[in-house]
């Protein structure tokens, strides 16, 4: 049988080397399926991707003219840098992820237009490439600060990482597109490793990215000096050689060595980046030690350091973790881009060791942080995803750049960008991060309605159809579309909210050797000799459910979140009936489950009065409550889609 | 009879301009009675001023040199400026706040050789002052930015704010003294009205200072001019003349005028500097409509905003105040300088309007805000005071200034070192925001060990002793020493904790007149024409209680804090019995109230296990609480005295 992937092309896999996606280890335990391989077809993903090529990338592409971040280049071209530039130091980044979004959405779906686009941006960059290689429109010229003499915060091998992970996207969905991209990242890249390897300049990035870049170069071309350099980037760290700042060493993460951290700590986005780097190096190593020193890192940080969103980050000040336990909603900041930096490094450690426990933990992060930042249109972004809004946020203004990460409904762009584009980038990508395969069959790890074609190593053809309304509705179908030759094994992630998943098989061939039983979170496996037709269906409780904080997190004690399937769910000033209009006077009755009626979770609450008090520290608590209300929640994702409203994820109980 | 102050001076201060004290309003409901009035004799707040004396300025001044920021001033005399300069852009303002605390404690205790080192500090600052009288030494010299260019961030006004204030206790304190010191402050004033006045620029300083410096030079020197200046700037501040920042326009208090405001926002020092030039220029200029403003600002920002500490700030990146109710322990910020800050705005509405809320968030204040930054040495700060300590902090370098507001135990000195002279000169002159008069007679708004010789109006010599513990006992003895020539009033205030205080009158003559009465939270008044020898006592309950947080307050939700009198204690992990390690496994038994035994407080606390969890939330909440073990707390104020330690002031209950 050949296969033919969506886009029409045939496809043979096996070899893993021609994985079509953001991630893929010379040796892993899972090999990753990429695009090609699985389509999504519909339902909540596949419509923001939609959103995602439709009005984000060209709203991206919009606001990197009209703040002058690409015209950058083009000033560097001309040689008038450092008159007129404009941007933040990091800026050039911003570029990069759009063309590697870009790149990833013309993988999906070729658009001569858009290639048209994506090309004359390019010729811009390749134009502000000097002859040794160097590309950074912030340093080196005449009038600007020298190369590499600003490190902690300068992000220029910060800036040459997004360009290679933009090469890196170009060269697997257009293999020998003569755009030269990927000529101008690896002149960038042969000269980092001149400056930076063992006898250069013996220090870092102070914001982690180039390592899991260069890994992912070095997988693309075959060279190895760029794994080797990742390494020396990697191994480096830790040995304080940053300066210290007012955050301390931890920010940039240059307080620990990573084979001894046992935690992350410092920016939340540098940290998940540093850890994703190191967990490309242990694999292409070969190096346990590493992997297990983030194996405990991960386990310990989900344990302790992550928000029921999934979302990571607790200060707004250094955008960093904080303490264990300490995860206050009031000021989460909970970084859109930490999000998606918790899930790289997530996906990477599935594919290196097969625990479901990562997927969970990007599933819970995919719907509630990811899908958080954009609004419905894709035009306007979350920077920070606070889990309680105190006060309405103010209406952003579409025609301008916010000046800050908070504060306001979304945003359209912001004087720090790095969300936009990242989104985009991960969306345009995400088909990527659903599903695997090993020698034994394929482990379904995210439910989207999808179209899965692949290989396995010994050339067994796999086709498989998903349907489902995941998240609204709980089950998920996975039809088998091509006769197995040899038995093989179908593997299903059953969450770990999901006590009570049924797993059912159907035959093609009728009753004989169908199955229903109970499956526990976890992963569910299926082994057999599939035939074209048959069916596998988990059925997920999708009752919604209170979710206790562990009591240590002072910031919620005594409160409740509620969650339904994948999504936690949040009250909105917005739902409250009429007299009622802010949610901080609301109690939750938590001696009543929350019901679902007409599509929509209700929660019974109690209007809570407090009496006024000159200071609100008193001998005696006061508080008297009203009578009980059903008032509905909505997924936190959708919230701030209807105007200004006060939410709270954690509802404090009666 | 003629009155001999402390320091063996004859006072007779019935008239206000002769009042040595940092506020004397042209006209107030009550008169602050200055130094030499009031002289506190021992106890809690003595032994700190002996510190402060005898360590705390000397360390002041070598730090001062060590930066180079004295050294600026030379700089500048020398026109070798802006080469060699060190220190952030408001450095100059620590030497000036320096040499406002040197007046102080030259007021209240003369000394040869400080004297000499006081003149030979503002000889070199009045070398650096240019022919025009501006003087600063970030601004204004070739190869520095222009004057004035910066307002948002520059700090000049500040700075002259601060030189003013040092100016005025100078003058205050030593009157007519030759040392060119209030000249120098007048020239630069005379400059500021010049340059910043109807016809100049139409803007304000980004930190307010100024305003109420400005309006206590015109106190002191009689000038209009400066009051009108003082008028000017407050009135212009909220009407967006500042640029906006990524903070916030709040930050700077620039988002909405002052007498529009409801409550206190942004940075939280620069917020309560501006509400109390506010309230100087209200004072001054009879503004009812502005003082009132005050008022409902004040009593908002205490019912909504402030810590049980009475500490302000809930957020380190704008080191600023939250929204109503957001309080959270974690991230408490609580700057030393906010806590000053917050007293003298206190201070001026407690003499415009003797409401003794206003006492008692002073108090509040003192004891768990501004005495728990310095050591007990005086020689090391808190910077920030946080509610909560979940990891030991590091004990900080001795010989190395802080980059750090937090994160370390007490430090020497910091790269922004507000807070140490700031405390320097609250001490100094801390004998002044004891007591004050009117008509009527003599108000006690703070209970220590005093002397008191003051004179009314009409020329009625009071003189009094105050005996107490306070706050390790809760008698507080006040004995009269002079005979009246007519009936007068001592007020005495019963803080709003004091439920069941007692109060009693022991005439010198023996049982006749004599009273016991129990007094309610507020005044207590004995009026009568008291003879030398009489006796009034007020016994404060010292019970340990709890305290418990409006129900609004999310981030201490479920907990209790524990104060006796005037003091918040804290459970410090140092005091827990053999095997427990970690002051956040402890939870607060509440049904057993706290004892005193042995002159300690003791709660019964239980040993909290949770058992290990992959990810902190979850479908049941399960933790197990050991036995019952009596642990005792200590005054906030000494916490990590006794090397580094978690520490909580917020205790969960079972």
């Amino acid at each position: 049988m050949t296969l033919i992937d969506p886009a029409g092309r045939t496809i043979a896999r096996s070899d893993r080397r021609a994985v079509v996606a953001p991630v893929v280890p010379g040796s892993s335990a899972l090999v990753p399926l990429g695009v090609g391989e699985v389509r999504l077809t519909g339902g909540f993903w596949a419509t923001r991707q939609r959103v995602n090529a439709a009005n984000t990338l060209p709203h991206i592409e919009h606001w990197l003219e009209r703040e002058g971040w690409l015209a950058n280049f083009d000033l560097a071209a001309a040689g008038t840098l450092p008159e007129g530039r404009r941007g933040r130091e990091f800026s050039d980044s911003e570029v990069y992820k759009y063309l590697e979004a870009v790149a990833w959405e013309l993988g999906r779906r070729p658009d001569a237009a858009i290639e048209t686009r994506f090309r004359a941006v390019v010729d811009r960059i390749a134009a502000a490439q000097e002859p040794d290689g160097y590309l950074n429109t912030r340093f080196g010229r005449p009038g600007q600060e020298p190369r590499w003499s600003e490190l902690e915060w300068g992000h220029e091998l910060y800036c040459a990482g997004h360009l290679f992970q933009a090469a890196v996207a170009r060269a697997r969905t257009a293999p020998g597109a003569d755009d030269g991209l990927l000529g101008i990242a690896t002149r960038v890249a042969d000269l980092v490793c001149d400056v930076f390897g063992e006898q250069g300049i013996r220090s870092v990035c102070g914001h982690a990215e180039v390592e899991t870049a260069l890994v992912e170069l070095g997988r693309v071309t075959g060279d190895p000096r760029y794994i080797e350099q990742a390494r020396l980037f990697v191994e480096r760290r830790g040995h304080q050689v940053l300066k210290d700042i007012e955050y301390g060493r931890s920010y940039f993460q240059d307080d620990i060595p990573v084979r001894d951290a046992d935690v992350m700590r410092g920016h939340a986005v540098r940290a998940n980046y540093l850890a994703s780097g190191a967990a490309d190096v242990a694999s292409e190593l070969g190096d346990d030690e590493l992997q297990q020193a983030l194996r405990r890192q991960w386990l310990n940080t989900i344990a302790r350091r992550t928000y029921v969103t999934g979302g990571q980050g607790s200060h707004h000040q250094d955008e960093g973790f904080g303490e264990d336990f300490e995860l206050p909603s009031d000021r989460a900041y909970s970084e859109t881009c930490a999000g998606i930096a918790s899930i790289q490094f997530s996906w990477r450690m599935l594919l290196a060791e097969p625990d479901p426990a990562y997927a969970d933990l990007i599933e819970r992060t995919l719907y509630n942080v990811l899908a958080t930042s954009p609004s419905e249109d894709g035009r306007a972004f979350y920077y920070a995803n606070t889990l309680q809004q105190r006060v309405p946020g103010a209406v952003a203004d579409v025609e301008e750049a916010s000046l800050r990460a908070s504060a306001s409904l979304r945003a359209p762009w912001f004087e720090v960008s790095c969300c936009p584009p990242n989104i985009a980038r991960t969306l345009a990508s995400l088909d990527s991060y659903v599903a695997t395969r090993d020698a034994e069959g394929v482990q379904l790890h995210q439910y989207a309605p999808a179209v899965i074609r692949t290989r396995l190593e010994d050339g067994e053809d796999i086709a498989l159809t998903v349907q489902t309304e995941y998240p609204d509705d709980g089950r998920v179908t996975v039809r088998v579309d091509a006769d197995a030759s040899r038995t093989w094994t179908l593997s299903l992630r059953v969450p770990a909210w999901a006590e009570g998943a049924v797993l059912s098989v159907d035959p093609a061939d009728g009753s004989t050797g169908s199955e229903q039983r109970t499956v526990p979170p976890g992963t569910a496996e299926v082994t057999r000799a599939f035939r074209a037709g048959d069916t596998i269906t988990l059925q997920l409780p999708m009752a919604p459910r209170f979710e206790h904080p562990d009591p240590r997190i002072d910031g919620v004690r005594g409160s409740i979140a509620v969650a339904r399937g994948p999504e936690v769910l949040a009250l909105e000033s917005v739902d409250l009936p009429a007299g009622l209009d802010d949610v901080a006077d609301m109690v939750l009755d938590a001696s009543i489950a929350p019901v679902v009626r007409d599509g929509e979770v209700l929660v019974t609450l109690r209007p809570r009065s407090v009496p006024e008090a000159p200071f609100p520290y008193t001998p005696a608590p006061g508080a008297e409550l009203g009578d009980p209300v059903a008032v509905r929640l909505v997924p936190y994702h959708d919230w701030a889609e209807r105007g200004p409203s006060t939410m709270r994820i954690w509802l404090p109980t009666a």
